[in-house]
């Protein structure tokens, strides 16, 4: 009886299966069978957890004391992450308005679920983070989708975001830093989708949780200048805690009441031993871990493109910020999927495919990223280059 | 500007906060000014996580390597649970069915977002869990309650799922041991249900998280009958993991793919830690350490049961499992939420108003809570003979 067809949530057609997670299966499995294959596919810091870190999570361990924190998160965390925006971002955020999240998913989830009704659209840019577009399908929302370039450094414009708000749009979904072309989103284009969004009645949710890996210019956050914002960070990103799944969520204070309510409900709370190993995060020590482990990223994006630039990759956009490199394919292959996959099996390099951003030309381009060290990312450039000799 | 009132998700409106949670922070205010509080509102063991797990949690920590884990789970513990239904309860169920979740949470939210749309109803029992209700809101379907009492032990009958099932309805949740009244389904009732469920194209999800913890007789689990029934389960009740986060849910073979993309896309993955830590959860050492707290649960119920009907509440069903007394307090006011608060205010004692289960009878009904040791529970009841002769 169980073999018969599902009957599915109507809303399950429209959320896509990761490309990315069908390359990294066969990639294990050849890995498996003896393969050498170097991982550029994997959106994770090859960093393990700073050990300020690992400690704080082993001594509440050590108490076996791992008992629910409050639905909103550990009341000396929510301080700590105001005090880091005070202290790196010279903004002033009440930490009631500082919701601890399992992950950026989490926050996302609460943040979309407290705004987006059946019907309801969104804003956002393609190409663009996946799980975005799939959180609004979640809530039977409508992704509306924009096309967006080099010319906009991958990046919404007001222009765009004023030309396509709808009669049903709800909120436009921005990223700063950008996945996957890791770009920056400047502050007045930013302060001026917030005054859109604003005189529209709708809300603007923006992604901050590459926020500590920017390479050139200091890090701002939206909180700066406006208090109507839902800012989505992470401690999985610039702070290495992919696995702990612990990120945050900050609301405008006349919604915090409403998505308490919400987190009750879906989480009861984020994990404990994350929460407290993440009151290590903000130390000096641990940020002069972090702080090293972002020249290093540094280091590697400014090996790896220059490199692919030589071998016939168009990166118009130099990435600023994040751990990725988003990058036309089409002089190279008209078919960025068959290209990853042939890539793979042939040269044993995993990326990730255009498919996994959006439509936007997606058949021309391909992600990298840089969460290997240099000598690894040389091997895949070689790889690479060889590849392409061949064919 | 973020004064304004906020702009939220009709369904918001139907998600409601639970009562307790005022009542908790009231007692941590009262606690603070000095006040002794008997805590009988927590539905959290006592009990620190076991010591082998915990172990198992601090060696991955040492290692620093928390990264991602598939987003199904660890395999060696999709495995382990596989293996804890063959041994305990004697049942086949394919790792490869077995889906690793944030908590039951994740499981139920996993479960419910595959299968509810906007419009779609579920038939469940009026007391029940909170959450059910809002998960199912949360995705725009609608919870279709049945009142059920002490006649059929506060469980949905098969007559009861057959009369109420609509049009629209597309599941029915069940949960064995119940909470608030810690009753059993039996097997047969459940058996019935399944077969109204699936000869009307609908789905059954049954809530596990208690299996552990039966007083009485030993526990089975519906796939013991059925394999196309949704199981919840959990590391937080049985295994006294709750800040961990950890559950999981088995789903019927033809849906486990659609719901690896949403997990995918909801939550990436179940945190590390706490997966290498459940790794623990199974071997020999920890399972004496929890049927030793099984038998000091029981040990409580059974002293807590006779010194609450004794005192004057009427309990007609004698629970067998979960740690809750779902108790009348009708001969003792009408108003149970300000019975509860003048409890709290006036005796020290914290307790659970009916209304956080549903709307049936709810101002005669309250749940205690025995996650304490018993001098505290005989405490508890002394404040609550005395407030009462007061009055």
């Amino acid at each position: 009886m169980s073999e018969q067809a599902p009957r599915l949530a109507r809303r399950l057609a429209g959320i896509a299966p990761f490309h990315v997670m069908e390359l990294l299966a066969r990639a294990r499995e050849l890995e498996a069978a003896g393969r050498s294959i170097v991982h550029m596919e994997i959106g994770e810091p090859d960093f393990p957890t700073p050990r300020p870190m690992c400690d704080a999570g082993q001594r509440i361990i050590e108490t076996g004391e791992l008992f629910y924190t409050p639905a909103l998160g550990l009341p000396q965390l929510r301080e700590a992450i105001a005090r880091f925006y005070l202290e790196r971002h010279d903004v002033v955020v009440p930490s009631s308005r500082i919701i601890v999240t399992a992950g950026a998913s989490g926050a996302l989830l609460l943040a979309i679920a407290a705004l987006i009704g059946p019907g309801d659209g969104v804003l956002m840019a393609d190409p663009g983070y996946p799980c975005n577009r799939n959180f609004v399908r979640l809530m039977d929302g409508m992704a509306d989708e924009i096309a967006v370039g080099a010319d906009t450094a991958y990046q919404l414009t007001p222009d765009m975001v004023a030309s396509r708000w709808r009669e049903n749009t709800r909120a436009v979904m921005v990223a700063s830093p950008s996945n996957p072309a890791g770009t920056l989103m400047p502050a007045a284009a930013l302060r001026d989708i917030a005054a859109i969004a604003r005189a529209r009645g709708g809300s603007v949710i923006v992604d901050e949780i590459y926020q500590g890996l920017v390479y050139e210019n200091e890090t701002t956050t939206a909180l700066s200048f406006a208090d109507d914002v839902f800012v989505i960070n992470s401690f999985s990103k610039y702070f290495n805690m992919t696995g702990w799944r612990l990120g945050w969520l900050v609301a405008p204070a006349p919604y915090v009441r409403e998505i308490e309510k919400l987190a009750q409900n879906i989480f009861l709370a984020a994990s404990t031993p994350a929460q407290h190993a993440a009151l290590a995060a903000f130390a000096p020590e641990t940020l002069e871990i972090l702080e090293a482990r972002r020249a290093e990223f540094r280091a590697r994006r400014d090996f790896l493109l220059p490199a692919l630039r030589e071998i016939g990759f168009g990166i118009p956009v130099a990435p600023q910020g994040a751990f990725y490199i988003y990058a036309d394919c089409s002089e190279l292959s008209d078919d960025s999927f068959a290209f990853s996959r042939a890539l793979l099996e042939e040269a044993g390099v995993a990326i990730t495919p255009g498919a996994d951003f959006g439509a936007n030309a997606a058949g021309r381009h391909v992600r990298f990223a840089y969460t290997n060290a240099i000598p690894v990312l040389a091997e895949g450039v070689k790889r690479i280059a060889e590849f392409l000799r061949r064919r």
